[in-house]
């Protein structure tokens, strides 16, 4: 695989990184930046994430054989708006977003010319960093990329898109846009809403000054991802709502459980739970 | 400060990391460890942990300077009530549990004849791994150690036990019992619910096996202490009861609020939130 022409549209963390682990192979000739602040950009040149930039999207895509868009989720249907009109024919688009079916219904409307070249994608790394400072070319290394093709998607396009992934390091799989928005839900999306609330909620207290002081590590560790970027959070909560709102509904009906339980002193009960929960953590990332 | 004679009665991560930390420095003549598996004592005394040891904790505390209680918060009563009638007159007790109101309430009607020399306190160290072999000198180096002394405290044993606890490396701070377990059912009995909560809620979900396996550094980082030890949680639940329910209800509420900003797609609501929570979490952890 060798990509003549790559423009990233959003060069941050996930942008950069891709970029810097495809030069570093050699896979592609030229790498073009897009985004809305000059400063990040210059920066991205400085640090040969990029070769060169713009910021215009419908400059960016020209000529691009591969165009990577990895912005936040709510930006998603201005930029292929933008671009639409200026995409080469056989160009492949992809994009990195966190939640698929709102991206993939922004693609149908705004990206009509080039939607069966639209390759929906999510690379599950990253974390609370972002921006191109922060971009590493072995980011993605045993790390999944889900893939979530539509019937429209062209059989090609989607090869390229997870040869270009696979290049990277990454173990890239594929299921369909709404298992991916279901799964993504429990395993991030719900956990990023507790943390962010529960550091909104103790940020509230009285005694938050001494509660961050004696906090220890396994707080540290439990609130990390709060400290993720809100922009992209709020697009995920909104972009994925549905899937949201249903974990968040199962998760307080068990902990509503849960706390009946230590208001019982039902012994019995919660020693089951913390057991159950170890078991099943340990038994899945301890290995 | 010079420990004759130390006693340890539960010969844990906590309690072995402190025979270890003031036999490093030689602190001590002796450690006498306490505990009911033969096994692990043993292992105690292969890793140099404790000198010797018993499985009778009357007999641990004979001759004893200084005994250290580090068993489950729901084996306190009955320690104390077996040492009481045992201990040197002079001995000083103190306890490593992470809730101070139930331990200080165990010791006044389990530990009469000795309430005075009974010095509460909780260093906050430790984590999701448990047993003496996780033990190690360095735990409590930049740690905080709350002592909560009660009205009834001897002044000399409270410096003791401070002075004990200072020469390991760690911040000895006083406060009152009260105001431990609210700041403590914060800071780590919250979110400790909240991670057990989370993890036995997506292991009931269908789709368990999947959402295990696409899980992010940050799933891994916010579940970590849903792999603490079971029964020293669920009696902590059963301990501080009272501030961990209220701390589950006023994060309920919170939750639910956010839950309605997500179902309204109030965008600035969402962005406030995590935006204060990102700030807070910032402010207070990554200097």
């Amino acid at each position: 695989m060798m990509i003549p022409r790559l423009t990233i549209i959003g060069v941050g963390l996930i942008g950069g990184s891709l970029a810097q682990a495809l030069k570093a192979k050699q896979l592609c000739q030229e790498v073009v930046g897009c985004g809305r602040q000059i400063t990040n950009l210059q920066k991205a040149v400085e640090l040969g994430v990029i070769d060169r930039f713009t910021t215009a999207p419908a400059e960016a895509v020209k000529e691009a054989d591969m165009v990577v868009i990895a912005v936040p989720l709510g930006s998603m249907g201005a930029i292929f708006a933008n671009i639409d009109q200026h995409l080469p024919e056989n160009a492949i688009i992809t994009d990195v977003g966190s939640s698929k079916g709102s991206v993939v219904a922004d693609a149908q409307t705004y990206l009509p010319l080039h939607y069966s070249r639209f390759v929906p994608a999510h690379p599950i790394a990253g974390g609370e960093k972002s921006g191109v400072t922060a971009a590493i070319k072995d980011l993605f290394i045993n790390r999944y990329i889900i893939i979530t093709p539509t019937d429209n998607t062209q059989k090609d396009a989607c090869q390229q898109v997870n040869a270009m992934w696979s290049s990277t390091g990454a173990n890239v799989v594929e299921m369909s846009v709404e298992h991916h928005d279901e799964v993504l839900a429990a395993t991030s999306h719900l956990p990023h809403v507790l943390a962010y609330n529960l550091v909104h909620t103790l940020a509230t207290l009285e005694q938050k000054r001494e509660i961050f002081r004696y906090s220890a590590g396994g707080f540290r560790d439990f609130t990390r991802i709060a400290s993720s970027d809100p922009t992209m959070w709020r697009d995920i909560c909104l972009a994925n709502q549905p899937a949201i709102l249903q974990m968040i509904d199962i998760f307080s009906q068990d902990l509503a459980k849960l706390r009946q339980a230590i208001a019982d002193k039902d012994s019995k009960a919660l020693m089951k739970i913390f057991a159950d929960a170890k078991q099943a953590r340990d038994n899945a990332l301890n290995r």
